[in-house]
């Protein structure tokens, strides 16, 4: 099969390094998959901490990209739900073993086959070392499994829609899973990209939502989300306060950070779900302030396919739109800087369109 | 009121003092309280931390014990539940404050009074430090609100059922609040005091057990209680064979401990709860590992009055007794140095009438 010569920015080699343009392979759409042509991709901070070899597992060339909307170009043979001209997205997954007991219920995110799920970018590797490294969506088109296609409702705008397959999949999931139901008080640590749709989603679920941040200056815009309050988490005495007011606390932190300061406002029975952050906590946990209420910390990461196209719908039915901002492709590194600056409000997505149009 | 003289067992006033001798001040029963001759009362790592100061927090002097079992002598007026000649149980706590939501619900364990729960000794105090130091059931009488007085059922062996009054509680309490049944795979890390019960009631329960120790030498007894399997933390191959194989793994260790390695034997939606452990753990927890999976690491501490009751008559109808050694009150100290060397099997038992008859 000839492969389709495709433009991509992707880091080339060694830690640290900026992105640049570069050219990359794609293959048409075989019987059970969708080619798609890329029209918007969001930048997630773990595009960053993946380019940056945080997690120790970046395989170069590294292109990242895991929220990408685009129209359908060609279906393979056995294609059903998909035609030619379909808006669709793709998310963090483009594969998953399908046998194990979480494929078998939808949730292909906790996939206990050998090599788990496939990563949309620096995907599979075989335990053995084989295997091939996925590129992502910083790139014209992509070829992807039908079953790991999603429908982007005709509701939402194409452009605002990206980040709802990483950072509105991210929070959505633990929010239900946690059963969020209208009158409980969820709080949402980090205000970024992940946080400001966790604050619109729960919400929309019915639950009063605080925001907790070390940022007064995010009050402004906690607020215009439908946050009801704003906990600012070095102010002591408001954080006293609010000991023991939380049902659920969802933290989008992408760093490591102090958990046992959210652990004190949690109810008795309550959680810290924390789906931020893919390391360590700062400190150890506190098992004498966990226990005195039945506390719980836990993880969570992204969310099976059927529940990424529940909260595309969700967010369609609601209004609910993540908050961009569109940049080029050439100015990811700068985009990268700002991230790591807290500067973005909140989530970049890059205008394909730039990228199609480069001399490479 | 006059007071009445009892003989008791504490440490007088400096840190890692031994214990002694000496008297202190029991009150007749009040109209809604039990007076209790004090025939046996178990020794829980609790007693040994509290007397050395390691959380703290504690007032000297400490007369320490809260597995106490015993033979009503007085009731007051307004008492129904119970008569002179009752054989009856006090555990962890004597008082709470009644009208929070926890108490209003039969969880007293998770009072949020101002002054929460009263433990049976070294309680209460009051936030502005003033109140008064209650003295455990290292003694020979105790006096008791009726509402925080348990009735051993009569299949029981009185001399052995003393440690269900912390031990069985305390883990039967989380086995079912995590809704532990028939089939579920159930690991319990450390096989002590605690362990020795959580083995015998997740078996009851219908669970298929594991025990999770350093001690090789503890198989036979892990085996003897029931345990389906015994899982040496030590032998890395184990551990490895061992991944995501537990619904449940109830942490009975006292001492801090490194949860990360039992987050991983976890299945998908899988709790680590710990109840032994009245601090920090010894790393931080790995996120990464938490989220793969939907895993949660959780605190638990003891039970309700209504759920110890259901504990106790759960024992009684199962066939279920702490394994106890049977010690004498001036043997206490030694019997502190087996526990701090780990040699007790599984719980020592003070007999009181070696208190009665002892020289004050």
């Amino acid at each position: 099969m000839e492969s389709i010569k495709t433009k991509a920015y992707g880091a080339k080699g060694s830690i640290r390094s900026s992105l640049g343009p570069m050219e990359i392979e794609r293959f048409p759409a075989k019987a059970d998959e969708v080619h798609i042509d890329i029209l918007y991709c969001g930048v997630c901070h773990s595009d960053l901490h993946q380019v940056k070899n945080d997690w120790h597992n970046t395989v170069y060339p590294c292109v990242p990209g895991h929220e990408i909307v685009g129209r359908v170009t060609e279906v393979g043979s056995s294609v059903t739900k998909f035609k030619a001209g379909d808006i669709v997205g793709v998310g963090c997954m483009i594969n998953s073993c399908g046998q194990c007991q979480p494929c078998q219920h939808g949730e292909e995110n906790y996939c206990q086959g050998p090599v788990s799920w496939t990563a949309t970018y620096n995907g599979y590797m075989k335990p053995d070392g084989s295997g091939y490294n996925t590129f992502g969506g910083y790139s014209t088109n992509i070829t992807v499994k039908e079953s790991f296609v999603l429908r982007i409702p005709d509701k939402l705008d194409i452009k605002a829609a990206a980040p709802i397959l990483c950072a509105g999949i991210t929070t959505y999931s633990p929010l239900r899973h946690w059963k969020v139901k209208p009158g409980d008080s969820v709080a949402v640590a980090g205000l970024g990209g992940l946080g400001h749709m966790a604050v619109q989603l729960a919400k929309a679920m019915g639950a009063q939502v605080a925001v907790l941040t070390t940022s007064q200056d995010k009050r402004e815009a906690a607020e215009a989300l439908g946050a009801h309050q704003v906990i600012i988490t070095t102010d002591s005495k408001a954080m006293k306060q609010n000991e023991l007011m939380f049902d659920l606390i969802l933290a989008t932190i992408p760093d490591e950070f102090e958990v046992n300061e959210y652990v004190s406002l949690l109810k008795l029975n309550g959680t810290v779900v924390t789906v931020g952050l893919l390391g360590s906590y700062k400190k150890p946990l506190d098992n004498m302030e966990m226990a005195k209420s039945r506390r719980s910390v836990a993880g969570s990461i992204i969310g099976g396919i059927a529940e990424t196209q529940e909260v595309l719908d969700f967010c369609a039915d609601h209004n609910i739109l993540p908050e961009v901002e569109m940049i080029r492709m050439q100015d990811i590194n700068k985009a990268f800087d700002k991230m790591m600056d807290k500067e973005v409000r909140f989530r970049y997505v890059i205008d394909m369109q730039s990228l199609k149009e480069e001399e490479v």
